[in-house]
Formats: structure tokens, C-alpha cells, sequence
């Protein structure tokens, strides 16, 4: 049978790996809170996510309103009742403080098992996080408690038609209005924009000031809820749901802000930077969605492989006779595919929760910012690459809908997209994260991983030390290269990410291995068929970007 | 503007690069055949494709009849009219004996615009494969003709509920009635398997006689109609149809057959032999389905990349400063992403013209036999590779419907698992293709590479033979390890074939560059940053199946 998400003990496993300690949410406690949400996604999340998935959504253009399946109201309430959407909020406003370590277990635990609908809860909070950095307090007294408590949602109205990546270019106007704002424009791909689960949505919207500097130094961010304090409806309205490849319970809105009432949160102008307060919240969590999919489809194929009778093994004394074939899990390719997905989702788990602690223990650390946009990135790419082996595994049934992989890629393959392309997320990491201070915080992580290869395994020592250095040497290519030609950073960003990733999933192998003996032969795999992609990415960064850039436009 | 397939251009130099000759088929005339078909595709083919997709399929439970779309009525008619579906068959039966590599071409600009439909024709041609080497005088004469005019279709019926891979556990049954015989048992997965285009429909049958040995050496082959030749209903039915990923307007139906009459195509127990006549045929279609979607992924995005402006150039030389932004093809990842897809389309197509002149020369050669899993999987693995990078330079874009990308790689992710599942044609490469005749033919195409190297360009001589290098150590290891423990040849098969490929494709870049200059960029982009790939594959395969078979069925 599915989990459903990963098997708590993972987590707890985990938890333990890296010393994870709280005086209120201690291991008990944590793993109690685990249990109950295993449960929720047991009875009532996952069953929703199908429903969700066939019935998708209704608009009516008349009143400008959106349908949800009956479902997700259903699920709405239970997973209110579960307390999962509050908990990492100040207890000021209802919260319950807990550590991201926490929250990231649980993210991955709600996103495994119903993925679009997850997406509203987690938008909200990272509504939440720019109301809490940047909002006056008078603006947190009136919004944050119903946002905490799940009675809003939020959400992060950002795309423009005309642009995405470079919010520059937005046209969206905020005017003066009394003691407030009038917003007018459009944006779209509003996810959970509108819909008919909450009494309010409140919208977190950038636009222009009209004394605004070109560019993204001119914009600024406002709050518009849909319905007032007052209990009279604001100007903004859906103009229509985006039909989209997956995740199709999450209603993906064009929204309309008709000189819609709105209220500044920070100061004027300075709207990007409580924008990325949104942003880098989010973007641990859509790597987490990356590999939650991995996982329910590293376990369907397996569940598949076990019972799946074709075939018999290459090997005479494996084969069991009284049986009309071998189950295919005898079989070296599907063996293959399916520790190709393990050797990857437990490394990349653990990166997260080693992640999720150094933010638990020091903040908003120039650490924590390197390994974020390797983590949204890395998991989501492999989080995708591992669902096509695991559909690969089920042959013809990974492509019915009835064994739900296909809808596990459909729903995933928006994480490369979303909250910053993959390839946004290399340029984050190889052109502002990884010079900053002249490298000291990549220096440092090299230096931590360099100490502790002292207790690795031999094996995983001379794989830590054998990537690391080529992650060195590549870092020291962009420091020649690319500071006097940021095309060559451009040009290499998404090869450096990946050599950077595969350099801390073996650090976690390492790690691993050195605590848990049953973890080496997976850990094995890893090192003997994963890691050999860094030759290829070190070669691939040592080409640079001459044969990239050359072409002339019409050559392509 | 989109070509809804690739350059005619394109098709007419690989023509000229493996010196097709023919004396009806001359190069003129294919060029007016390729450009007539062109404009079926503009003008009918593609309009119906997303029609297809989003309207699918009405199954009636009442009379199990199947509706197609009214679009895909349209266009079986229009698809008639441009005497495509003839072409490459005998003449006296209605074909016009074109030469493969003319109806490959001619098979990637309809898959181009219209995957799900083109599968209705290509499995005919598959059942007229069949029945020319093993059909009776009397089944030619009765079925050839009409199946040959695209008046019937044609379907073939192997997979079942328990089997797909290993057909040896087939349970459909077949006795003697009459001079003929009864089948019953219900197949799966059959594409076209019911519809209403056509008057009639031809199912080839693998089925068991009861007298069969045990497994594989049990299964004949069967012709079974829908409408017998005096008018009446043959008892076989369609069950229902999958609902799939993506191809909704190909139906893939469970089919029933209920004492249904039929007749035998060549011997009692031979059928094996039989269906692999269709299948061969078929992989190569296939693979150029791979081939096809990401060549019009491929063309979506260049066509975005040039007129979607985001951000400015990292090179300030290269920035247009009279709009508001650059086009995105200055930058360097994005450029990377198409130049990816580019650079192995172009030596795919290349590949798929080489073979199949190989094919029209030499007949089913062993050199052909060689190249055939190669091309259906590598193309369809390294084709759903490129949609997904073609769908992230859309970003957003990507992910909705409006742009059709989405639909492209749900389109084309089924060919890496029907007519043999990719982990398939990697045994089938490994364990029959390349050890057959000790390697004579693996032996002489590497020999044949190393004569042409020296008419190459140095970087590509010097690549090339790097290459060629690599594959035959990896050769010689599979002689050393995979003779007395076939587990070592489960276990690298897959990255076999891929390194095989890698060495195919360097070859096409070699013979491409040396003879047209304008080929050398997108070349050079393949040796320095596709082909370090073979780096790893190497590494991959010479850690043999150790961390891959060790673990227990329990720990995974």
C-alpha cells in the first residue's frame, strides 16, 4: 500500500541525523503531529486529488466566480482542523511557532498527497511573511489572524501578460485614494486568485507609484482583499482560469484590478524586496513539491514492480518456478530506474531538513540563501526526471491515469516553472548568491563538508572529496571567467547548480552512511551511477559559452 | 510561423548527404510529394490535432461503439487524398513502392501535426508488414488492397491484462471451427482498436492454439475482422477505452473477442515471428515520433525566445536600448535549452534518413537491425528530454495550453513505452542485435565510421574517434563480464544503447559538418556540451550491476 508520503521514520531518521532539537516541538510531540497528518492524507487529502484532477473547476463569467470541486471543501475544513496551515506562525496571531525542520516534513507529507490544492495554504504563507516583514501594524491587526487561521487564503499576484521574470516591465498603477491606494492592471497565473472555499482573498499585488523609477527599483506592493472591512466587494475580479497541463484543482486566474481599493505594505518603491520575503519562503517549498511527487511515484513503481509478473531473471537461481514469471523487480533495468529515484529522494529529503535546520538555528544565513535556490531547482528537475523512470517502470500503465503517475508529472512539472524559473533560480545562485563577500559563505559550507568527510565511510569519503574538488574547480572557472564576462556565468549557471547539488547530495550520503549501516548499499548506488554526471557537468563548465553564444539569431 | 514539421529544406539535404537515388522517386519529385503533404498538414492535419485532444473520445457501453472526433472524419478523408498511407507498399496491391527513406521523412511531418491520429495509419502499415511475408494468397487477395488504400484500418492485438513484455503468457485462446478457427480473450492497449472512420477494421491476433507448447514458441498469429467478407459482425467488441496522458484522439480500447472468427497467418506457433515483422516496423515509427514532437517543441520555442523581451543582455553590446527589454534569445541559458534540442534533433533526423537507407540498399540487414532499438529509443528518450526544455524556455507559457508544448511532451511520452518499452530495446540491443554473427555487424559499422573520420573536420575527427573509442571499450567490457553473467548486460544495456547513440550522432555531425560549413556552430555545441555525456556513460557502465543487484527485494 502507498504512504502516501514518505514513511515517517525517514523523517524521523533524519531529525535525528542532524540533531534537531525544540523544547515544544520535541521528537515525541513532532512525530505525533505526523501521525495525525499521515492520517489526514490518508482519508482525505489524497482521495481529493483525483476528484480534483478529472473535475477541475468551473467559471462563470456572469458573476466572475469560481467553482471548486466539492471536494476541496470537504478537504478545506479537515485540513483546518488538522492545525498543519498555522503552525509555523507567530503565536501572536495564532500561530504555532514551529521550527521549519517542522514544516518542511509536513509540507512534503501534504504536497505528496495532493498537490494543487496545497498550493493554496502555501501561498498564503508566504503571504503571511511579507505582511509580517513589511506590513504596518495596522495592516497585520486586520489581516494576519484570519490569514494564520486558514479563514483566508492569500495570494501573490506578481505575472503581468507582457512579463513574468522581469517585473520591471510591470504596467500596473496604484493612484492616491484618500489614506490608500486605487490599483488598476492585470495580472495572470494567479494561483488560488478566486474561489468559492474562503469568505475573503487577500491579494498581495505589485504595481507603480505614479512617481515610480523605471524598473524594478520603481515597484511597490499593495494589499487588496477582495471584500473590504467593511463587508463591501473590492474592484478585483477573475477574468477567467488558465487551462493548464496539471494541478488542475488550482484555480490559476487571470485577475482584473479595476481601480480596486489597496493598502501599501512597506514603503513606496520598495516592493521587490518584500517580494523576495514571498518568494525565497516559496521556493523551498516548490523544491519540496519536486520531490514529494518523487516519492509517491518512486513508491507506486515499486508497489507496481513487486507485484508486476513478467519475464524471467537473468539470473537461474533467482527464478521462482512455481510461478508463471519473475515479479520485473528481478529485472536489472527496472532495479535500475527504481534506486536511481531512492538514491536520489533520501539525499535530496535529506538536504531539505539539513536546510530547514541551519534556518531553524541561524536564520536568514548567507548559507540558507546558497542552498535555496539549489533546492528549488535541483528537486524540482529530479523530482521530474525520477517520475518519468517510475512511469517508465509501470510500461503502459504509467500513461493510463489509472495508477495516478501521469498526473504526478503533470502536477509536478510547474515546479521547474513557477516561483522563479530553474534557470532563474542558477543565475540567483551563481550571479548575487555565490559572490557574495567574495564567496565566503560557499567557502565556509566547503570548508564544513571538508571536516566531516574525516568520519565518512572510505568509499564516501574520496566521492565527497573527489566532487568537491570539482566543485572548487569549477567555482574558481566562474571566478576567471566570469567576472569580466557575466555570459559565461549565464552561460554555465544551470551546470554549476547541478555539479553544486550533486556535491551536497553526497555530502548527505556521507552523512548518511557514516550514522546508519542499512543506508550504504543505496548510498552505493549513488556514488557508483548518479555521480558520475559531475564529469559531464565539469566538462560541460569548462566549455563555456563559446559555442552558446556564437550563433547569430537567424542561425537558430 | 510554425513549419507544423521541419524545413522541407532540411529533408532534401539529408537526402542529398546519403546521395539518395531513386528512379521514380527521384529528388524532385519527393520535394513535390513533401511539400504536398506540407500543406495537408498546415491546412488540416494540425487544426484537428488540439481539437483531437481536447474533445477525445465517446465510448457508447450500448453497442461498444467508439466516436471520433467529426475533425479526425475530416482528415482520415483529406489523409486519403494525399496518397500517403500507400506510398511505401507494393504496387499490386494499390502502393506506390516508395523507398523508406522517403516515407520516414513523410512519417515525421504527419506525427509532427498530428501524433494520436497518425498512429491509426502506422498500425495499419504494420498489419500490411505482417500479412505480405506470412499472410496466404487468399488473405492478400481479400484484405490487401483495401487495408493498402487507407479504406480499412488495421490494428495489432498482443498485450493483456497480465502481459505486455513477456507475450509468452498470453491466455487468448483459439480452436478450430470450420476451416478456420475462434478466438477469445480480451487484449488491452489497442490503439484503434474501435472507431468509426473506417468500414471496416483488420485486428491482427496473437493467440494460442490448443495444442500450443509452452511460453513464447506457443503464439500464433491471427486475422480477425470486425466485418466478415460476406458483410456479417464478427463477434469481437470493444470493452471500453483507456483514459491517457495525452493521444485522446487515438483510442485505445480493451477489445474483446468472444468466440470471434478467424483466420491464421503463416503456421501454428509462429506467430512470434509474425508480430515482430509488425513491431520492427513500427520502431522505427516510433522513434520518429520522438523525433517529430521535438522538433515542433523545438520550433515553438525559438519562435517565443524571439519575440518575448525579458530582462536585458549580460552583454551590454548586445542590447536593443529602444525597447523596453531584450528578446530572451540573448540569454545564455535559454539559448543553451534550444541549442540542446537543435543539435540532437538535427543528427537524429539525420540518423533516421541514414538507416533507412541503409534499409532501402541492403534490405533488413543486420546494420539495420542494429540501428532499429537505437532509434526507437534514444529518440523517444532524448525527444521527451527536448519538449520539456523546449516547455521551460516558455516558462509559464509552457505550462498552459495555449502554446501546444504541453500537449507535445503528453503526446510523445507513450513512445518511450508502446512497441517495446525503451529498457526492451536496450536488451534487445544488447543481448540479440549487437552479439549476433560474434559482432560482425557492430564490427564493420565501427570500421565504416573510422574510414569516413578522415574525410572530418579536426574537431569532429578528433570527437568522433574519442567516441568510437569509448563505445568499443564499453564493447569489450560487455564481451568480458556479460557472456557468463547476463545480469552485467540487464544492468548497462540502457546506457549502452545511449552511448551507442552518442556515437551515431557524433558520426552524423562529422559527415554534416564536412559537407556544409553552416552546420559547424550547431555541431560544435553537440561535441563540447552534448558529447561530454559519454564521460559518464562509460563510468556508469563500467560499474557493472553491483550496487544495482545487491540489494534485497526488502530494501528497496
Amino acid at each position: 500500500m502507498l504512504n502516501y508520503n514518505a514513511p515517517i521514520k525517514t523523517y524521523m531518521d533524519l531529525l535525528e541525523l542532524f540533531d534537531y532539537q525544540h523544547d515544544v516541538y520535541d521528537r515525541d510531540s513532532v512525530e505525533a503531529i505526523f501521525n495525525g497528518i499521515n492520517k489526514f492524507c490518508q482519508d482525505d487529502y489524497w482521495p481529493a486529488n483525483k476528484i480534483g484532477d478529472q473535475e477541475g473547476l468551473v467559471y462563470n463569467p456572469e458573476n466572475r466566480s469560481v467553482q471548486m470541486p466539492q471536494s476541496s471543501h470537504h478537504i478545506y475544513q479537515k485540513l483546518k482542523e488538522t492545525g498543519a496551515m498555522a503552525m509555523s506562525m507567530p503565536e501572536a496571531y495564532g500561530g504555532g511557532e514551529a521550527p521549519l525542520a517542522v514544516t518542511c516534513l509536513i509540507n512534503e507529507m501534504l504536497s505528496s498527497a495532493n498537490n494543487a490544492f496545497t498550493m493554496g495554504p502555501g501561498l498564503t504563507e508566504g503571504a503571511i511573511h511579507a505582511l509580517l516583514a513589511y506590513g504596518s501594524d495596522e495592516l497585520k491587526k486586520d489581516y494576519l489572524a484570519k490569514l494564520v487561521s486558514g479563514e483566508w487564503f492569500g495570494t501573490m499576484c506578481l505575472t503581468e501578460p507582457h512579463c513574468g521574470t522581469d517585473l520591471g516591465l510591470i504596467k500596473t498603477k496604484a493612484t492616491v485614494f484618500e489614506d490608500h491606494y486605487k490599483i488598476s492592471g492585470t495580472k495572470i497565473w494567479i494561483s488560488f486568485g478566486e474561489h468559492d472555499l474562503t469568505d475573503n482573498i487577500i491579494h498581495l499585488v505589485l504595481a507603480k507609484l505614479p512617481d515610480a523609477p523605471e524598473g524594478s527599483k520603481g515597484i511597490s506592493l499593495f494589499l487588496v482583499p477582495k471584500f473590504k472591512l467593511d463587508g463591501t466587494r473590492n474592484t478585483v475580479y477573475c477574468g477567467g482560469l488558465e487551462e493548464k497541463m496539471g494541478i488542475h484543482a488550482c484555480p490559476t486566474c487571470v485577475m482584473n484590478f479595476e481601480a480596486a481599493e489597496g493598502w501599501l505594505i512597506g514603503e513606496p518603491h520598495k516592493g521587490l524586496a518584500a517580494m523576495f520575503v514571498m518568494m525565497n519562503a516559496a521556493r523551498i517549498g516548490v523544491g519540496i513539491q519536486g520531490l514529494a511527487l518523487s516519492e509517491m511515484a518512486y513508491q507506486t513503481a515499486l508497489l507496481f514492480a513487486k507485484d508486476r509478473r513478467q519475464s524471467r531473471s537473468l539470473d537461474k537461481d533467482k527464478r521462482e518456478l512455481d510461478q508463471p514469471a519473475d515479479t520485473i523487480l528481478v529485472h536489472p533495468d527496472i532495479r535500475r530506474m527504481l534506486l536511481e529515484c531512492k538514491a536520489t529522494n533520501e539525499a535530496m529529503r535529506a538536504l531539505v531538513v539539513y536546510s530547514a535546520i541551519e534556518k531553524d538555528r541561524n536564520g536568514d544565513s548567507d548559507t540558507f540563501g546558497l542552498l535555496t535556490p539549489i533546492i528549488k531547482s535541483y528537486l524540482t528537475e529530479r523530482g521530474c526526471h525520477n517520475i518519468s523512470l517510475a512511469q517508465q517502470v509501470l510500461g503502459g500503465s504509467g500513461y493510463v491515469k489509472d495508477w495516478h503517475i501521469e498526473q504526478f508529472y503533470r502536477d509536478a512539472r510547474i515546479a521547474m516553472i513557477y516561483e522563479g524559473t530553474n534557470g532563474i533560480q542558477a543565475l540567483d545562485l551563481v550571479g548575487r548568491k555565490l559572490p557574495k563577500d567574495q564567496g565566503k559563505a560557499f567557502m565556509a559550507l566547503m570548508a564544513e563538508i571538508q571536516a566531516k568527510e574525516a568520519g565518512f565511510l572510505d568509499e564516501f569519503k574520496q566521492a565527497s572529496m573527489d566532487v568537491r574538488t570539482k566543485l572548487q574547480e569549477a567555482a574558481m572557472w566562474l571566478m576567471t571567467h566570469a567576472v569580466k564576462d557575466p555570459e559565461q556565468a549565464g552561460a554555465v549557471s544551470t551546470r554549476f547548480l547541478n555539479l553544486f547539488a550533486l556535491c551536497m547530495l553526497t555530502y548527505m550520503w556521507g552523512l548518511m552512511t557514516a550514522k546508519d549501516a542499512s543506508k550504504i548499499p543505496v548510498g552505493k548506488y549513488f556514488i557508483e551511477h548518479i555521480l558520475p554526471e559531475s564529469q559531464t557537468l565539469l566538462l560541460q563548465i569548462k566549455a563555456g559559452k563559446e559555442a552558446i553564444m556564437k550563433m547569430g539569431h537567424e542561425d537558430f
